[in-house]
């Protein structure tokens, strides 16, 4: 994503039919931020030039590649949600990717059409797709929705009317019956993708897909390990660029320079390299997913003396916590391990959700964290309401809180930088006690 | 709903421990609307006097009235859905009502709590709830509340800690798992009822309540079928009226009233007489329920120039739409009709849900619509995104519609009647063609 598009990029955006011009602008705009908010800080480990070069890359280099699987025969899909199982889709040889937008420029293209009182991630997605800048629409073989929330599960009808879509639905609840429409879900879906690539699933090559997530989620989870030092060796902005990264990197090679960076990490621990200065207040991020070109939480807690050292969200835990068994028997065991795996996520779309209160607990005490952030995006009704529930969890723990809710734009920053600050001072005092 | 609460109706509220002072504030803005919006209006027939009644006594007479049945051994259930099966609650005499809050007045005490940016529908009914006015509250026996939507889903779960509650889970899409969870879940819901009662569910009592409220949704689409007239003999506003005392009135003695005042208003229509003056614009009014306390847009239709002559929504034809087969075999396979009758209920809780769009232009055309409303309530995603398929499916048919986007204020009234007028006016011009 670098400021000044080269011509070969400008070549290949106009190649796929997109607004160029408008293309440029855009991402002149997320690439402020993300030069402003996380390339420009000190002290970050050399590894992440790595994950940089993904998201510049983003709408260029990754695009490449996807055209060249393309050539070779692959199948593209795009997702939106972190229940797609990706497994099934790596198993069948597809290239898939998050297609979550996380800028505000785009989001005038939405509201022309989709109403403006709806999330900043869904409209912002919808932006880029609507004014011809998601340079991966052109490349979609298949789009895969999901019913997570009211928002989505609208605006795919919308979308769904004109083909090429899958929709994926959750359940509401995590009883027996619920288990059984979920399986019977991702063996539609498996169905499906297998139809899209004229081949069928095959259980070693299922295995090897459930082994390679299985090591990524092990990687992401060593690097989360990393952060609980008391002095972490990673920013929670940088932290969060590896998290973005792992929803559009190709997977193996993401998974091996993240156990690279992970060796640089520890190391940095051991020998008391800290990504930020010392004393710093220890934050958890609760709620809504942070997707790439929204680091202004992040960028916010870490300017006003804190650090972020776990992200309790689609961007954090939810994305890698529990493994699918490996050792499951047979074709049809490996895709009942799978859908299984899936289920066990906390996602605010359930009800009751008293496992995510209970986890985000608990992981705030193995992060000893001194206060969470819930992030809520504007609009978001599951993660709002539910940010009832987890105020009062954390509370019973001992655990201070604030609830802030806020879009992409940059206009709320005055504001909320002031109102962290506060809760930082908070926590600040609540130690001298 | 009286100016002046009697003393009688305040000790009754003071005896279930509300608020008086407040309630009786609440129920004085609620008394205001319904005089000017519906009372006061000219050439209402006579049989409409029962349903004012029942309007009048929703706070009084009819809560007297449950505390008597209480008395005599029936438990109550307070429901916020026309998907809860009904015949169940009949069938184990349970009393029921639906309590959904359609005032502005007792939003304030919801948003203390609660988001802001949440609709209205839920707000108000967490506000009478939440600020001690809902007399309903201290009887119930048991809430029942459903997944249908992002913010009353949530919001289950935080009323639903202190128990005393129940959550049918709504499925998102119409496949066949997902008849099989509906199925399942109206099961549970059934022992969850008789739990309640100490009572199981015997099939002849069951066929009983099958049959009822299949005459109580004959007797609905009778008056339905009456507002097909050339002139109808009911205003949109009181056939609202009527829709909304469905929701809380004993169905059997409901049903008996409307039967008469069908005969009243059959009589009307062969003698000529309508119920506003000719030459309206028929309008149907698409969307978002408007329950007790909510008549605004349905005034202002009636106000400038049109008659509302049928309401695609749950306070209207998805209320009563579909009978449940009488003639099922046995407990168990009348249950499977419950289950069947509801879960062909078009609500935007489905994805995708294109037989709503069908239905909808359908019954434009069986009642000669002359343009279509949509009403959709402040921050309700799923009918305001669906709002741009229907509006689609209506152009494609020729038939023109606007999309209103309001809440239960007075605030909005200004421009809403410009913009209503000027969509009459724009039909009137159209005619002219």
């Amino acid at each position: 994503m670098p400021h000044r598009p080269s011509p070969e990029d400008e070549r290949l955006w106009a190649e796929l039919g997109l607004d160029v011009e408008l293309h440029a602008r855009i991402l002149e705009s997320i690439s402020a931020n993300f030069e402003r908010q996380v390339e420009s800080r000190s002290g970050r480990p050399d590894g992440m030039a790595y994950f940089d070069g993904v998201i510049h890359g983003s709408h260029g280099a990754r695009v490449r590649e996807v055209m060249t699987r393309k050539k070779e025969g692959a199948k593209f899909v795009g997702t939106f949600c972190v229940y797609v199982p990706e497994e099934i889709l790596i198993a069948l040889g597809t290239v898939h990717l998050a297609l979550c937008g996380g800028t505000a420029a785009s989001i005038p293209y939405a509201e022309g059409k989709f109403p403006r009182n709806m999330c900043p991630l869904v409209k912002s997605t919808l932006g880029l797709a609507l004014s011809g800048t998601c340079p991966y629409g052109p490349l979609e073989d298949l789009a895969v929705g999901e019913t997570t929330c009211d928002a989505k599960k609208k605006t795919w009808d919308v979308l769904g009317r004109e083909g090429g879509f899958h929709v994926l639905e959750l359940p509401q609840k995590k009883g027996p019956a619920d288990r059984a429409l979920w399986l019977e879900e991702v063996r539609e879906f498996a169905r499906r993708i297998e139809d899209l690539n004229g081949a069928k699933l095959e259980e070693e090559r299922l295995r090897g897909a459930v082994r390679l997530m299985n090591r990524k989620r092990r990687a992401l989870a060593r690097m989360h390990e990393l952060r609980k030092a008391e002095r972490p060796s990673l920013s929670g902005t940088d932290a969060l660029v590896v998290m973005q990264v792992a929803l559009i990197d190709d997977p193996e090679r993401f998974t091996g320079r993240l156990e690279s960076l992970n060796g640089e990490l520890a190391a940095r621990v051991e020998t008391g390299i800290g990504a930020l200065p010392e004393g710093r207040r220890r934050i958890m991020i609760a709620g809504c997913p942070s997707v790439l070109g929204f680091w202004k939480i992040h960028h916010l807690v870490e300017t006003v003396g804190g650090i972020v050292v776990v992200d309790e969200s689609c961007t954090g835990t939810r994305y890698f916590k529990g493994l699918v068994d490996e050792t499951a028997d047979g074709l049809e065991g490996l895709i009942e391990a799978v859908a299984d795996r899936y289920m066990t996520i906390d996602c605010s779309c359930f009800s009751p959700n008293t496992e995510r209160m209970e986890s985000a607990v608990r992981t705030a005490g193995d992060y000893r964290v001194d206060g969470v952030v819930q992030s809520i995006l504007h609009a978001c009704h599951t993660y709002n309401v539910e940010a009832i529930a987890m105020a009062d969890a954390l509370k019973a723990a001992g655990i201070p809180s604030i609830k802030i809710e806020t879009d992409y734009s940059e206009e709320d920053v005055g504001p909320l930088q002031i109102r962290i600050e506060a809760f930082m001072e908070s926590l600040e005092f609540r130690r001298g006690d």
